[in-house]
């Protein structure tokens, strides 16, 4: 794969941070153009990471016709909009985690980004960590036998605080959408379905968003997960995969390093896979790839399947009675 | 405490061996009389412990005037009856857990109990580990902060045969009752109180009994556990605790020598409590303190609790449609 990616960032922030940094150590990439909306933001951001065009308005990142690709890198609630912003610009899109704030969000995204036969997929990064595909592979292979059961929780501990947006309805705010997205999309993953039964508790606190919540997922055969975030409780970031033949437990989920595998009879073994970088240059060779092979989704982050996770996650709001503004 | 009591064993089983091996370092102890129904198995658990009586039936150990308190170490299909037995002649018993099979058994049982003046406990041994009292002083003195989760399994892999009685709903089956009692009385003690709402999942097995089960409790406050259980699949016993200040993790919570401690800000630290003996010795020395002082029942395990636990079960097996012949 030779051909250079020219990249372009919507959004300047911590996460745009760690996925520029990733994107260095590509040869085939290159960091075209940088937008946000914050004044002097971009500019900053194009002096670390060396980018020539920086922009303090979206319209001329889309409108700059070497851009490639767009990176969203907003927070959530601003997602469907300057997708569509890109998607409307004729570019391919990789947008942040979670792809919208609702499944009808998604599927209008989904359904424009088909209409205009260009790329979208959802910044699943955990799938393209090298641990993750190894993981992915050993489970093809029946290492833990059939599985029965995933656990996989995501807390951190965030002062309550109604400004910040974690604490704000009217900005996407809750653990759900934050934080949650990893543990359900992880058991998607594991599954290769969604839950058939879905019960579960939330707290919803003074600010009218979830602080907590947990999810008892129920799939074909009595396959279970049991998932869990929150913003107000610091959690240890572990997933575990229960199979018939043993089981892998695996440290920070959301970009392992190791894996602990305990098959029966046998004594637990840590198999240790290393990651480059931040880890966010994997998704980003995954976007490459099927860029260069015109491909229009990602088979290891499909379209079908984020537009599931967001009905999902609908669900379990309903469950709650959480509206955002405006839904 | 210097007055001896001498203990009487019902069943000879297992964990009477244990139970037995627990005694040996308490000096205030004696066993004074073994009884099992299968013939030979109580003489033989004589040699090996050193007791005098040996019975091939039960009466006859209820019916030894030396005998101070029994501990029925049958399976807990014929706990009711076992213990009922016990009471009925006079003797304080503590009776392996769960108490009963269920709800309205474990009633009688205690109403036989308090009508008679009789002590009463169910052998939740957990509690009076070492490590376990070390937990709960931390949890009192505000450690943790409020406690917002708590998460526990037990899993332990057995051969599917419906002749044995884990598989057998005729002689009380079910991963529920032999295991789904250790996160649940744990939870228990953690919350001090009953869960308000029961969420579950269970996998009923071909021989008709739950072989993997999920239960999701809430409680006031929003406080929730998820607890699970599995006679079909391996899993570490381990529990953690969440609270605003940080958490505990339990690994083999169900007789624990370490917890490891995260608090806000500060790294893991891990605080090594270990038992003497098999363990089972603790809840004994809670027995004899009892009885020499002339309680009931514990402050630790009182039967309002042991009830409670036994109507959450109750309530977990009517989500299941699972009953028990007779029930």
């Amino acid at each position: 794969m030779s051909k250079i990616t020219k990249w372009g960032i919507l959004g300047c922030g911590k996460i745009a941070n760690k996925f520029a940094e990733g994107l260095e150590v590509l040869p085939v990439a290159i960091l075209e153009a940088v937008a946000s909306k914050t004044e002097g933001k971009a500019e900053n951001f194009g002096k670390i990471f060396g980018v020539k065009n920086t922009y303090n308005n979206y319209e001329e990142l889309v409108n700059n016709p070497a851009v490639d690709v767009i990176y969203v890198a907003t927070t959530h609630n601003f997602h469907y909009k300057n997708a569509l912003l890109c998607l409307n610009h004729g570019k391919p899109v990789l947008c942040e985690k979670p792809i919208t704030l609702n499944a009808k969000q998604a599927e209008q995204l989904i359904n424009t980004a088909r209409n205009n036969n260009l790329f979208l997929m959802e910044a699943m990064w955990t799938r393209f960590i090298p641990c993750i595909v190894k993981l992915n592979e050993f489970l093809d292979e029946g290492l833990l036998g059939e599985i029965q059961h995933v656990t996989a929780n995501f807390g951190i501990k965030k002062e309550l605080d109604p400004k910040v947006r974690s604490f704000n309805p009217d900005l996407g705010g809750g653990a759900l959408l934050d934080l949650g997205i990893y543990p359900i999309s992880f058991a998607r993953m594991i599954y290769k379905q969604p839950p058939s039964k879905i019960k579960s508790s939330a707290y919803i606190g003074k600010t009218n968003v979830d602080e907590k919540s947990c999810y008892l997922f129920e799939y074909e055969n009595g396959q279970t997960a049991m998932l869990s975030s929150s913003h107000r409780l610091i959690m240890p970031h572990d997933a575990s995969i229960f199979g018939t033949k043993g089981y892998l437990e695996i440290p920070h989920f959301y970009h392992p390093t190791k894996m602990i595998l305990k098959l029966e009879g046998r004594p637990k073994k840590t198999i240790k896979i290393p990651f480059k970088s931040t880890g966010y240059n994997y998704e980003a060779m995954e976007v490459m790839q099927c860029l260069n092979t015109g491909k229009l989704e990602s088979k290891i982050m499909p379209l079908d399947e984020t537009l599931e996770i967001m009905k999902t996650m609908d669900i379990l709001r309903s469950q709650w009675h959480l509206k955002y503004p405006g839904e």
